[in-house]
């Protein structure tokens, strides 16, 4: 294959993607994207990380034409596309796109509903829209995970820019020579490192891809020109950033082998990788009920990814919790939790999450799949108990059913906006593919006046 | 030395700096850097890829407080700080520090003047930020170059985020953690390829590293929480964007050296490696007279880099011209001209150009200084005159003098908002370090209303 026109043939095949191209169970799961980003857009709005921003937001915004989820305010689109990236993200409650750990619906869909407020699209253009955007980035993801991740990029920004690029560039109708230019003035803002894990500035990276994406594409649009292989060329997207440049992932089976059929939607509140010691730890409870009070120690035979993303001993924030799988055990094994309460700075700091923490030992092992997860658990009378989890809930093999995401939904969005907007926010969102306008749920992601 | 807290004591040290600390010489420097920059500013100011962005950015724009430099519109400040980036760019015409070829001005000024629009800031607090915001660009450059620039990345963007970020924090007062934390949010922004060299995304890397580098010290101000230790960390941007990593050059005799103190001015509107080339062309043409037209070959022994850099043999636009050291040594022997009028499409296809620059061979030679050029001319009757420059004009050996710098202001501005207000607006240039509030010079350079 030719490796001189990357850019191009991905950018002609987007503008030229039709809806009725899509297959229909590549459609049903652009809704469940849709429906679980929002819900998770709502459940961070209150965040601190989004008060932060928007406190430095609210000095240069332009009109306010979009609505920032889960609160009141409005925005210019790219202001809003930059908050609700980072709410949608703050809780690292999102979805994930395995192959590639990209958190695909926080560049892509932040970028688009915000832009759509301004310009009365319809729930099945946007779907189009956001399947195209999802499946731009994890493809160009594939072409250099793992070792452009290994390196210490948070794929999710630097993949994700490229995401709304394309996402935005179909609402507005780009040419394919227009396209093209969208994906270079991406290609040349992408960053976002994963040294920023536990900070404010992670959840910063899908918000600042969307708005820098979505930007991307408008500057396009006013024939903003760019390189015209931005992707593959010598001193391009791919080989600065990577070591691997696999661009068969790109452009092979492009319309007939769906990424964005792949996705899943997080069933705790923290990075993906812990998810099956979670999943474990929480049938472990289950089984051991009172006994938990008699662990000793809790050994994890995990991924080597886990300890290298997440392998925080002494957590201090909520934040930095999400990166502890010591922390998660515990709370899971304690209190059954998972979900974003588990990551609080006072669970966190809970005296007895922090014994039962420090009684939590793990190894790697390169033999154990990413989703799976063996636990062994020791009590003060010698008793071992033994679990193994193949495949965690959430994965592609244990996918979240539809009301499971309702319920994620719900659980969220209530405490933000009230159970009543909760109730009409989530029918409306699994409406999507038949709404007149998406502006209207936008709207009423606000809650009530 | 430790290696572990270099963004903590480059932000402490930024922090603490007072403008009474800056050596007379280096603050002389800056009030150059200044004048040379606002010159380009003007001077680039309706190029088409500046109609181009504003088309765009006019979409979005918040209050419009800050001048868009040369023109009538004004903007919000970051919106303006991005377009007042290009412009001082889009010509090549800028400045370089030559130890990165780091452009230091268009991030950090472009950043400082539109922000300090909102806050009556005076030329003497100005220009400290100014020259806070070059030292750290600069130094955090020496850290990573050449290996860094050799990747692929263009570093007047890339480095060009932290000095905006410097600099702007310094006129909001931020607090060395505040600074700590702007240096995050800066790094993980940090891009720009030198694959769009001869686009308009070249003179985009400077503007969008002024916008936001600007953005990340205003969400600092706002407790935005980043890294404290987004340089050095194992998976922070000095590794991650680079195989060189010398941090004395970050932190050693802060205070003491100073890079801001080795600004050079372009006398020459393109790539800085083809000066000498230039230089050496137009004394040439002196010297040949009428005999240019007998001139059968040209032979150029330049640095690697020239090539590299500046290898287009057959340009087709005026940007792509600045990118070829063939256009530009047969427009300086035919034309004596390396101003912005040698790089207009119409320069580059003009057929006398064409024909003489098919003439011109370069080959490389590692013991050719950057700032050297070998020229060999050969005439249709045999007569064969050589030439050598040691140092291109523009160089710090052979330094543009601040009457050079005044005239090459005049020229570039004239033409753009006329003869009357390109006085004005020179002289309150050259006075900053007397100006009570330098808003007065940012509205000047509209010109006539």
């Amino acid at each position: 294959m030719q490796d001189t026109d990357i850019t191009q043939r991905l950018a002609t095949w987007a503008t030229g993607l039709r809806g009725s191209d899509i297959p229909a169970e590549v459609r049903r799961e652009g809704v469940r994207t849709f429906v679980n980003w929002l819900g998770c857009a709502v459940g961070g709005a209150r965040h601190e990380t989004v008060d932060r921003a928007l406190e430095a937001v609210n000095l240069f915004t332009g009109p306010a034409r979009a609505q920032v989820i889960g609160r009141t305010e409005r925005l210019d689109e790219l202001h809003a596309a930059l908050i609700n990236g980072i709410s949608s993200h703050v809780l690292d409650y999102d979805d994930t796109h395995l192959k590639t750990i990209i958190h695909p619906a926080g560049p892509v869909a932040s970028a688009i509903l915000a832009v759509a407020e301004t310009r009365a699209v319809s729930g099945e253009d946007f779907l189009t829209a956001l399947i195209l955007g999802v499946e731009v980035e994890c493809r160009i993801g594939n072409c250099v995970y793992p070792e452009h991740y290994d390196r210490g990029w948070h794929i999710t920004g630097t993949a994700g820019v490229f995401g709304a690029a394309a996402a935005t560039g179909k609402l507005l109708g780009l040419d394919a020579r227009q396209m093209t230019w969208a994906f270079g003035i991406a290609a040349t803002q992408s960053s976002g490192f994963r040294e920023m894990f536990g900070t404010m500035c992670k959840s910063f990276h899908p918000g600042r891809a969307a708005q820098n994406g979505a930007m991307a594409a408008f500057l396009a649009k006013s024939n903003f020109d760019s390189s015209l292989r931005a992707i593959e060329a010598p001193r391009g997207w791919a080989n600065v950033l990577s070591t691997k440049q696999d661009y068969s992932q790109i452009v092979d089976g492009l319309g007939e082998s769906w990424e964005a059929g792949l996705n899943t939607y997080k069933p705790f509140a923290c990075g993906i990788v812990i998810h099956p010691a979670i999943d474990g730890c929480q049938q472990l409870k289950e089984r051991l009920g009172a006994k938990v009070a008699k662990i000793v120690s809790v050994e994890l035979r995990t991924h080597p990814l886990v300890l290298e993303l997440t392998g925080k001993t002494t957590p201090q924030t909520g934040l930095e919790g999400k990166f502890s799988v010591f922390h998660a055990a515990a709370t899971a094994l304690l209190k059954g939790d998972g979900s974003p309460t588990a990551f609080t700075d006072e669970m966190v700091r809970d005296p007895a999450i922090i014994a039962l923490r420090d009684k939590v030992k793990a190894t790697t092992d390169g033999s154990v799949h990413e989703d799976a997860v063996h636990i062994a658990v020791t009590l003060d009378d010698g008793e071992r108990i033994e679990l193994h989890v193949p495949h965690a809930l959430g994965s592609l093999e244990r996918p979240l059913s539809d009301e499971a995401i309702t319920d994620k939904f719900a659980r969220q969005s209530a405490p933000v906006i009230g159970e009543s907007a909760t109730t009409d926010l989530i029918a409306k969102a699994w409406a999507l593919a038949s709404t007149a306008d998406v502006a209207t749920i936008a709207k009423a992601s606000a809650g009530p006046a």
